[in-house]
């Protein structure tokens, strides 16, 4: 197969960089993941993707040069023409703006698309994966923060560059604090950041949890969406108080922009989403029920299809397909 | 002028029927207005909508046969193919569905054609209101209940035909019941039919207000949004912290439905905005600021420009142009 026919896709998240080559029906050929680095601002983090980027085409016998682009979806503001990022929320030291399309292209001797992640891995979901077939679709990628994507009339819904965002929807005016600074937010009680902080501020005062000794075994910095898993599993009461608040607040949070939007499907995927699977999943349509307006009719609530790597793939197709 | 360039147009309240005989360029030839029967189901409101709709006619000095056609704005669930309506809220006695466009396509000689009261609002609003020039909008109607009404990219969106439901939005997770039966939904805080009852409870409980002696001096048996405004006006303290209330609620909401779908502007309508007018809708705008996610790019928000016509302009719109 030439080369010129494989295309890069890359999901920049706050934990980790994920990285694929695919061909033109989108099969995955070879793919990369490492840890997205703590420090050196943007700089570092366009060369550790241009890094792992360069693993995967290496996994898949073909350099990078030689693909017909790369694809990356990026959390923050995205300005696909300039393939700049602007305010890459939890990355550190991406407060400002950075050309990352550009200094993708020159590290990595080819074309540079750059796409919002959420978006893309939005759009994914609805070309490949469990969206497939639905004209209107809510993804929501339950994950370190909440995102969301729009998919309305087949066509992606970006508003003005900012729409989607379900993790920033108020469902308890004057509550948490949220991570972004708000109040209230859904992301305050169910974006794994925060419950990890929640978690945090309880283990000090005293309350017993195996979460940080879970996360202590396995060398890890911070709480996983597997290690609050394992947690629940061994009964853990503090990790399955705060995952049941989490599900009751997404059911509150998803029928809120199911009310304003009535789409034929949501979709929900992200770290959390896709580790805890199709049992929480139907934890979460349960606890929309409740508050949906028209709840005769649901919508279709599924497990996001193309697991972990929707993001990659979401972002391989931001490359136009070649001629 | 040929009376068949002229077009009807009904919009059916929870409180009032307000009907108008437009030209070809929307302007108002005749109007008339009615009080919404409050017994005799369905029947007795369609026949209601017929007297005004002949009444309006006649001031425009035409028989409503003569008419290219009828539009009604009405609550409830709409099937604009047949004319027929579903649990129309706020309208007694309507929990199931009839055939309101046959009904009055036969009571007025003339087609009938039968739209959702706050989309076809926001379609005037969009095409001849404060929304003109806005791609995307989203119009919210402060009145008995809290309606709200989409546009994207220039065209309604109605989702499965329930889109747009912003009252019943969840602002406060296990809060205040709500008319609609919900806990926490934004019309259980801003809508003025809780508004009433809450005002009720607190009068009951010995609170003093002047709300309830105004009503009776207008000889209503309904907090009409005038007698709100009197109320505040006379400052009165129940009715301002009531009110104050209603507009936190109301920033919260409609910033979560901004954060999700970052539409152009945010266009404020129903009886109780156009009654509080520009002062309410600033203090509106105040109250988004602290919970938009891209706050540094608010939407537009405005005040319907079209006051209580809005309605029955959108339900003209219905009828087909004449060719």
């Amino acid at each position: 197969m030439a080369s010129a026919a494989l295309r890069g896709g890359i999901d920049l998240g706050g934990t980790k960089i994920e990285a694929i080559v695919v061909d033109e029906r989108q099969r995955v050929l070879g793919q990369a993941r490492h840890p997205t680095p703590t420090d050196g601002g943007p700089q570092a983090v366009a060369a550790a993707m241009a890094e792992v980027m360069q693993q995967a085409a290496q996994a898949a016998g073909v350099k990078t040069a030689a693909l017909a682009g790369v694809g990356a979806g990026s959390p923050g503001t995205v300005d696909a023409d300039s393939g700049t990022v602007t305010s890459a929320r939890n990355l550190p030291g991406w407060e400002g703006s950075f050309a990352l399309g550009p200094e993708l292209a020159r590290r990595l001797g080819t074309r540079a698309f750059i796409g919002n992640d959420v978006a893309v891995a939005t759009a994914a979901e609805s070309r490949l994966g469990a969206g497939r077939g639905f004209a209107s679709l809510l993804g929501v990628f339950w994950g370190t923060g909440i995102g969301g994507g729009i998919v309305l009339g087949g066509e992606p819904w970006h508003g003005r560059g900012g729409a989607g965002e379900i993790g920033h929807m108020v469902i308890h005016r004057g509550g948490r604090r949220c991570p972004c600074g708000r109040r209230g937010c859904l992301e305050a009680y169910a974006g794994r950041a925060a419950m990890e902080a929640r978690a945090r501020r309880e283990h000090k005062k005293g309350r017993h949890t195996k979460l940080f000794a879970l996360m202590k075994e396995r060398g890890r910095t911070r709480l996983t969406s597997s290690i609050w898993w394992h947690a629940i599993e061994h009964g853990d009461k503090l990790a399955t108080e705060l995952i049941d608040d989490a599900i009751d607040a997404l059911g509150n949070g998803i029928a809120s922009a199911v009310n304003l939007l009535d789409p034929e499907a949501v979709v929900i995927g992200g770290g959390l989403g896709v580790r805890f699977g199709e049992p929480y999943v139907r934890r979460i349509a349960q606890a929309m029920g409740p508050h949906l307006f028209d709840d005769e009719r649901p919508p279709k609530v599924l497990l996001a299809g193309l697991g972990d790597l929707g993001g990659a793939l979401g972002a391989a197709l931001l490359v136009p397909a070649p001629r």
